[in-house]
């Protein structure tokens, strides 16, 4: 079998681009004698020339001059990793402007201007790849755009942020505060200085976004999704759910309904048979609904210097064998003009809730809640009462059929009138496979 | 966006192919958005033109001569869905000749006379595609060839018999016993009236030869796998593993060893916070473990007419948009002469083991036992026995930690020899993670 030679640049030497050099020294021979191609880092361009890496490049290939890949003609591929979307914008514009092929994790800059960068590849009939930007390790942007292309795809929805599942699962498993477990996730490295952007839902919508462009053909328009994080969850929510056989996940959701595409990042409730809900700790996965294949979930670590760079190189060989070249010159959502998106309104989508009412503990108090549900013909699945030990307040805790949103926040307004009611009321989304799923 | 006509032909109007015309038929405005390819079902090739399928094609398609695809030049893409390794490799082979790409499901026949087949596809510049041969609609084949391609694989271990996993599922979730939870499959149609193939491993076989063969790179001798079924396990051994937090399933494995490639299918214990514990009934599942990206899973329905039929379309797709002949030209063990593949002898693979000891109930009796194990260097992990109702015989349950099983083997015989032993020994692998999963 022939083999061919690559050149390829590493634009960001951080904990990512350190681990695609590393992949491409380790595992150089096996990458050839799987694919036929032979990858070559020629550049790998930082700032930092100096700080310590977890990997040593051979002498020459660092360096902090850009100009230096974009006059270098025998550079097809660049790998964009330096982050955030100012200077990462201008950076993937010229390697495009330049002839290379772009790959790059990064999901903010896809989710807040993909359409700038997709036109620009367009423009220089070249193409942008992003494996690394949802999920790490798990290919599930090639699942979606290869292996369940022949489906029409309904419901979809993941957990996509490493830290704020290590949170949850700490809470979960060993009963920890949400500081607390925050804290631990910071000294694990699982959580940045600045947990910000994952601990509010933003990472998760940036990933969602590029999920759902794939997944429905249809431009995202990133700020139409509704986000929540996990901030306010409490600990004793997260074991009644527990109790109940459901587990704490913020998801990434995108349905297809009959009011429109609803795109939305929440805390939810599993049920604990999902396989979603054995992706604990850092671990990541994914559930998509196909109207043919049925229900399909991916699983895997979401993050970190080698999964992260595992789904980089993939699609370096991916671009370099041609063929990511022919699904993004393929792809509507991608730098073509498309139909405009309708975006289902939060009120119109349907689904199961939690509810968890302070409420004072004298006869005929269910009856109440009971009633106001009623009114709203949201009917209850199961409810939870425990034996009080104070005497005034006690927990209700009652899970719901599925109900239209925008009448259970009328139920939820209504109830929190009620003079029994002596909290506001807690409501937590319970997310369930499709019908047909 | 411009779109590419591509005509298609099935051979085999069963289940599988009307999946395939119905998704053809549904989804076909779909496939073209996401896609830019307009697919046309041209032939549909049976000798039965009468009997009544889920699907009405359009006049003219279904017709019995092989002879009308092979001269249709139009036709680029051809689907073998006739099933078997006799008359299918034949048509396989005309298919190729005659100037088509081959997409297929037959997992049988690329088991066992893949080379063959392989060969004659490099012949004539073709390609065959299978994702649709493991695990119905779960794109893993994809996952491994595009996917996880940077990674070394160590460990791939899956569920990939939807039947025994039915039959297992029964009889772990509601306690029936095995033939009875086989005549519930059939009536559910999980099971075929000869559920041999299934219940005996043979079918795991077949997909481990081929998803081993695209995991490690090299030709897989199906004879060389070594295979058990689940014909023989007892509702007992499931209830103890249960009761000691595994489960017990049928698992197809490749793992590489110091002492070369295992590859095997057998019943195993694994546990119960594994992704690969959630799935449960029809459902197959696939944990794959990279050097780079580490534990990564797949889930979804192995098996049926609509979860097959969407792996089919999407091969179809990678066909038509020429990326699959790219892969398969180079993947190696496909059609190239590769170095012989080292296999790792089953007395020299690394495993946890479940025993199920049937002993008389007086003093000393553990000794004896732990005595053996410990002679072996076989250390216990775990233990259980109950209080006996009988007087004289009592079970004991022993899990391992990590022991060679040829060691294994001798504990047995020596046990075996023991007066206080009265029953053959019941020994089953627990499968567990590789050290750096």
């Amino acid at each position: 079998m022939e083999t061919k030679k690559v050149k390829i640049a590493v634009i960001g030497f951080g904990v990512v681009g350190s681990g695609v050099a590393k992949i491409l020294q380790k595992n150089a021979e096996e990458i050839t004698h799987k694919t036929g191609l032979q990858l070559k880092l020629a550049h790998v361009v930082d700032m930092d020339l100096v700080r310590p890496r977890p990997v040593t490049l051979p002498e020459g290939i660092l360096h902090n001059d850009l100009e230096k890949v974009l006059s270098d003609d025998e550079v097809s591929i660049a790998v964009e990793l330096v982050g955030g979307t100012e200077i990462a914008a201008e950076i993937q514009k010229k390697l495009l402007a330049a002839g290379k092929d772009v790959v790059t994790a990064n999901k903010a800059l896809l989710a807040e201007r993909g359409e700038e960068i997709f036109e620009t590849a367009r423009q220089y009939n070249r193409c942008v790849s992003f494996e690394a930007s949802c999920c790490g390790g798990i290919p599930v942007v090639s699942a979606i755009r290869t292996g369940l292309t022949a489906n029409r795809i309904s419901t979809m929805y993941g957990i996509v942020n490493g830290t704020c599942n290590y949170i949850l699962s700490e809470m979960t498993e060993s009963g920890k505060e949400y500081e607390v477990a925050l804290k631990e996730a910071q000294a694990a490295g699982f959580a940045e200085a600045d947990p910000t952007l994952d601990v509010n839902g933003s990472d998760s919508a940036h990933k969602l976004a590029i999920l759902g462009l794939l997944a429905y053909g249809q431009k995202i328009n990133y700020p139409d999704i509704s986000t929540n994080g996990i901030e306010n969850i409490q600990l004793t929510d997260i074991h009644y759910g527990k109790e109940m056989g459901y587990a704490m996940k913020l998801l990434a959701i995108a349905e297809q309904t009959d009011a429109g595409l609803s795109l939305r990042v929440h805390p939810s409730f599993i049920n604990g048979h999902e396989p979603l809900a054995q992706a604990s700790g850092p671990f990541n996965a994914v559930s998509i609904f196909g109207d043919a294949v049925g229900h399909t979930s991916y699983y895997g670590r979401g993050a970190g210097m080698m999964p992260t760079a595992s789904a980089v190189v993939a699609d370096i060989i991916d671009v370099a064998r041609g063929n990511a070249q022919r699904v993004f010159d393929a792809t509507p959502a991608l730098g073509y003009i498309t139909e405009p998106t309708v975006i289902c309104q939060p009120e119109e989508i349907v689904s199961r809730f939690y509810l968890r009412l302070t409420v004072v503990d004298q006869p005929g108090v269910f009856a109440q809640i009971a009633n106001v549900l009623g009114e709203r013909k949201i009917s209850i699945s199961a409810c939870l009462q425990h034996e009080s030990k104070s005497d005034d307040r006690v927990p209700v805790v009652i899970m719901t059929h599925l109900a239209r949103q925008g009448d259970m926040n009328k139920a939820l307004e209504d109830m929190d009138k009620l003079d029994i009611v002596k909290e506001e009321t807690i409501c937590i989304h319970i997310v369930t496979p499709p019908k047909d799923g």
